[in-house]
């Protein structure tokens, strides 16, 4: 009898792995935080990095504290959420359809002024309930008070790579430019050892930051080893002030600075030109795509079938709440295949496999972190998700890539596991309580109200 | 006292009236199947068509048989699925990401041709189903053996258009051309006095369709008084096929055939020119949009934002789930409000609440039933859907049209009522037997698989 800590199966297993094998009726065995077994309920050999000789009278079957009987569903690789502002939930729909700039100026930036180190704790626990909720179990974060949304990430369970904002301006937290670096080496040093939480350099945009804080910057990434992450070309506005400021396009600049490499993850390339796909393949640098904030911001359609044909890794972002709005990288899967389809006029671009793969291991590999998340391998960490398909809308299910793409939500999502610990079963979140986090959110959103005098009732 | 049957008390009313009435802390009272009352829970007038001098020792409240409290939730109007072929749930996620031929002639003609009522019956319960639990509550259907489609949304409580396919081809349900037309005079006599059935005259499109066939379907549709409904330039090829056959545009030929007015219910219109739109503006046309068939399968964007303006009526429809692959009028309303405003670079365009009149009071101008359904008013049917806002993703709420467009999904939706009857209750079906349909359903796939001659186990 082999032993593991939990057993999920009775499930349709898509490990998103390199041959991307499908598992029917198979089961997926976790000890520690570790996937043990993946593959059919009785299995001859029983690999457990955790306990590789577990020995037993019985090598067909497994036992285990928890187990979890699926009864039909599938089980995936949690989805990882490339890209966001986590704390951004609680701007969620407080300003839509307007004209870029008046949307900024009249309502993000003055909220974001006001904003201290308890509001965005606030809003990264919310953002945290609904992406453990809708299926996400590793998100990338980029916004202020970043200690916050590491703590919070932590009490919550899940994987993370967080980094602060650095721009040339005062901070609302950190005031003084250099300040952001010590305060971002804080953040390296005091998370080194953890099993989730990671930290990233971040450095704001190309229109936000001088050549000065880019090159330290990157010579801190390199230094740490950790990613280097930056907004990149998201509007024509920015490529065209970066070609007025510096006579180049944003990612001539990047290269001439010397900050091209596998270490460098770029958010949102809508506007890059065919000679700056070169670029970014030849380098290796990684790209996420957020498809639903660039069209509700009006910014452009990103060339992502152009990027993934060039080898380029490529994964999924929601971006945050205050352009999305929310957090369901299912529903940033559908538009991302759905966009690209109408907008090459072509149905074969963008699969639903494509997809899926953008959300789970593309995402790990842009974030680095493909050693341990984003498919399901013995070895790797565990973090995997249960979706129910015994609905209504989710029958009959002839594709499981397509379901996951073209039907599912974030909802359907039953059970999730991160490194290793039941975060959500039957849709009961076990590591935060929604109540009080809700609660709280709403007294956040009432200072919001007073921050851009809004119109009571509205 | 003032009675009622239902009582839908304790959350924010979206009328979607002539004038967008937010009602905060509102009520809804339902007797028989009309909305009865509409307000604060204090009335002091209380209207009721159906008692209207309601005596009573106490004109401060209303007591019903049942009552609703939503603990702060919204009440909107059922939602209007304009356009969709409810049977092809069966054929959901079947093939995808394929070019419009080989998707046509290896998956949906082969299994459409085996088809037979029962299949039809399945597919719709189970379209149904759907529906209702993602907050449908009026559908328009464009399919085969439609009689079965009519009898399934009666038992479903579902309000509905329906129409048979007629075309120059024989039809699996009534062979020859003639008959297709004395199929349909039938359902117009069987449910002509039906409170929740509709039936419309539906020539398939232009390119399926004679000039006798479309001239004698008008003449149909005129005489029952009912609506005619056609697919209508949904894609580039359909154009040009008209063009070279009739030398005209597709609206052009309809208008020389005399179809053109306010009766005329036309599906798609993805490639329609300036003045395509002022003839079907000047005729009072009604056109449906259906965003994510049209993105999934490559065939272009509708010029909604230029029909809108022109004052067209325009309803929202999710077309068949072939090619969505569901039926959640919420994510049609997402991905419609985003695909407009990248498409037109301007994030102004198609506003959440321009999308959810789409989805409401348009698709019930559309569908000739705005005297019924589409907003609440005193004295309309009882169509009313219920939002569950007490989630992480759905909270802070600053706006509630942009909730339902930008966040929400089907799946908050908590009740249900469709002319005065209570079709779901805290998410539980009250006439539909949920089990026994997806236990149908999955029968009906394996004939599909066979039909379709699919390798086994994908």
């Amino acid at each position: 009898m082999n032993k593991a800590d939990i057993l999920v199966h009775n499930g349709t297993i898509l490990t998103m792995d390199s041959q991307n094998k499908i598992i029917h009726n198979g089961m997926v065995a976790i000890s520690g935080n570790t996937i043990s077994y993946i593959g059919k309920p009785a299995p001859n050999a029983w690999q457990s990095p955790a306990r590789p000789t577990a020995g037993g009278d019985n090598k067909d079957s497994i036992k285990a504290k928890k187990e979890l009987d699926i009864q039909g569903g599938l089980i995936i690789p949690g989805l990882i959420n490339s890209h966001t502002h986590a704390a951004m939930t609680l701007f969620r729909g407080l300003a839509d359809d307007l004209p870029l700039m008046e949307w900024l100026h009249n309502y993000i930036f003055p909220a974001e002024g006001k904003m201290d180190a308890d509001f965005v704790r606030v809003g990264t626990l919310l953002a945290c309930a609904e992406m453990i909720m809708a299926g996400t179990t590793t998100f990338c974060d980029m916004y202020l008070f970043e200690e916050e949304v590491a703590r919070a990430a932590k009490e919550a369970g899940m994987r993370s790579v967080v980094g602060e904002v650095i721009y040339d301006f005062p901070s609302p937290n950190y005031g003084a430019l250099e300040k952001g670096f010590i305060y971002t080496e804080e953040l390296i040093e005091r998370w080194k050892q953890d099993p989730l939480i990671n930290i990233a350099v971040e450095p704001h945009s190309l229109f936000t930051c001088g050549e000065e804080l880019l090159v330290k910057a990157n010579d801190l990434a390199l230094r740490s080893g950790v990613p280097l992450i930056i907004h990149l070309s998201e509007t024509e506005e920015e490529v065209n002030e970066i070609k007025k400021r510096f006579g180049k396009r944003p990612v001539e600049h990047l290269k001439d600075l010397g900050l091209l490499g596998s270490h460098l993850i770029v958010d949102h390339c809508v506007h890059v030109n065919e000679s700056e796909i070169e670029l970014l393949a030849e380098n290796d640098v990684r790209v996420v795509h957020n498809p639903e904030s660039n069209m509700k911001l009006a910014s452009g359609i990103a060339p992502v079938p152009e990027m993934i044909a060039k080898g380029i890794t490529v994964g999924l972002g929601t971006d945050g709440c205050a352009s999305n709005n929310n957090l369901d990288l299912f529903g940033e899967m559908d538009m991302a295949a759905k966009l690209h389809k109408v907008n090459n006029l072509d149905p074969t671009v963008m699969s639903a496999q494509t997809l899926v793969e953008m959300a789970t291991i593309e995402g790990a590999k842009a974030l680095g972190l493909e050693k341990i998340t984003g498919s399901l391998e013995v070895g790797k960490r565990a973090d995997l998700i249960v979706i129910d398909t015994n609905k209504p809308h989710l029958v009959p299910m002839y594709n499981p890539y397509s379901h996951l793409v073209y039907v599912a939500g974030g909802h359907d999502v039953r059970h999730s596991i991160i490194d290793g610990q039941i975060v959500m079963e039957d849709r009961r979140l076990l590591t935060l309580d929604v109540e009080d986090i809700i609660e709280r959110s709403k007294e956040k959103a009432n200072m919001v109200r007073e921050w851009v005098k809004m119109k009571a009732g509205r």
